[in-house]
């Protein structure tokens, strides 16, 4: 069997009673990390797992899939994945390539940051399709997203952006050389997120996030030390949420008054808010 | 403080190491019990947790949400909520309620099926809004979901339906002649919603969700009995997926070829799928 077991989102006890049962007791433990990342490092889960764990980046999991899954027909292996295993990637080729060996899969679902993002106060009923975020280069800066939320935002929908994280990227120059040396991993900010945003609506100028959009940061979801602030995308854009992992939320104007109330708690500046609430959003939509 | 933890899908065992560690030690252990549901009954949790639970209906953690957070500012007090505790329902006023008192609130995330239905192999990047189905009645066939499923075609999106559950319901003489006897639970299954959005074609006529719409209906995510079956609304309207809880989600044009590969598995009839695939999804957007 191929568990697939979520990790949740922040510590080493956010994984289910289920999923912790089954990983004392596999073969093998993998543990995807490239696409997210819990705020603990690999140590302390193999302490609390009292396992060792072996690290699968994308290069083991896109091409070595038949490594991880060795025995997966006789014995059991597990993949864990921050967050919910279907989270924002669904690692659709290692569950089709377990299908062809005839390895059954099971999953062990856990917290996603696309449910828990709800702790804004914002009703997930009212957003629409996810957006990812991906770091700007001078050469390339994609635009793609900004399409994804011009349709959310003519439907009135809330956008949850997903910013890019980098780990275990080699520098062009490394790679020409064929180099295994590694950059120190990158998490983007919301202020830069904001940023790429404004810069995008600068080149588009179609008006779907401009410096006066109302935007809700988040840092560190679930965590003790979780971090939210809601401003104007041009606030945001010079807002310090702290550590990773980053996430933003652009607010659409079919808003309910309570979820008004509950990110008018953490307004940057509440004056600043009010104003931009009743001249941007109230009774928009 | 006030806890708000999340339960996960399935049983007792989906809680979160963090979640259990809480309930064993807080003041009283409060269950809402009206928006969703465990496959397991209150009793099989009281033993896992070692400790009472106190079941909230609606009428408590509406009208009475004082008495849920009494003494709470000095003690603590777990809110257990099936899913994530921001999932489909916010529980707003209650936390709203709490910040009046100054009582702080902290929430421990968990699986929702917002995200678990991930496991269908459709890209939660694909979904447009969250959709709500009610039980029709003779008199009262609300048709607003139809006005959100369409907005998420235009798009080409998938839209996730959840399905509406009755618990702890009255039926109108009871309610009348005000005898607190309540009628057996209901869960809307995928054959039940299939046909009310089959219903509400015929009168609305746009289109958005015809006989030969494709679908996939689930039951039980997450469980080890989960069920899925991909086909035409008109096929789902006459499947019987066994025990609740039923979701469903309506597919949209923007598909991926390894989404189309995923649910292709789950077809109730492959030919079938695979007709009405190349001739109302292939490429359509």
């Amino acid at each position: 069997m191929l568990y697939l077991i979520g990790l949740g989102l922040t510590d080493e006890t956010d994984v289910t009673v289920k999923g912790l049962e089954l990983i004392k007791k596999v073969e093998r433990v993998y543990l995807e990390a490239y696409t997210s990342i819990l705020l603990v490092d690999t140590a302390k889960l193999e302490a609390y797992y009292g396992r060792p764990i072996i690290v699968a980046d994308r290069e083991m999991v896109e091409s070595a899939s038949d490594d991880i899954l060795a025995g997966a027909d006789s014995s059991d292996v597990a993949f864990l994945v921050v967050g919910d295993p279907f989270g924002a990637t669904t690692h659709t080729d290692l569950i089709l390539r377990a299908r062809e060996l005839q390895i059954p899969v099971q999953c062990v679902h856990n917290a996603s940051i696309l449910s828990a993002i709800g702790a804004t106060g914002l009703q997930l009923y009212n957003f629409g399709q996810t957006v990812s975020m991906v770091f700007f280069t001078d050469t390339w800066k994609p635009s793609s997203f900004y399409d994804r939320l011009k349709e959310n935002q003519q439907i009135g929908l809330h956008s949850l952006l997903l910013l890019d994280i980098k780990v275990k990227e080699q520098s062009l120059a490394n790679l020409a050389r064929g180099r295994k040396i590694y950059e120190p991993p990158r998490f983007m900010t919301v202020a830069q997120c904001a940023s790429q945003m404004l810069e995008t609506e600068e080149e588009r100028g179609e008006g779907v996030c401009v410096p006066q959009s109302l935007a809700v940061g988040v840092a560190r979801v679930g965590a003790r030390d979780q971090k939210m602030a809601a401003g104007t995308l041009k606030q945001l854009s010079g807002m310090d949420l702290g550590a990773p992992l980053h996430s933003l939320v652009l607010l659409g104007k079919r808003t309910h008054y309570l979820e008004r109330d509950f990110i008018r708690e953490i307004a940057v500046e509440q004056d600043v808010f009010d104003t931009v609430w009743s001249e941007r959003y109230e009774g928009k939509q």
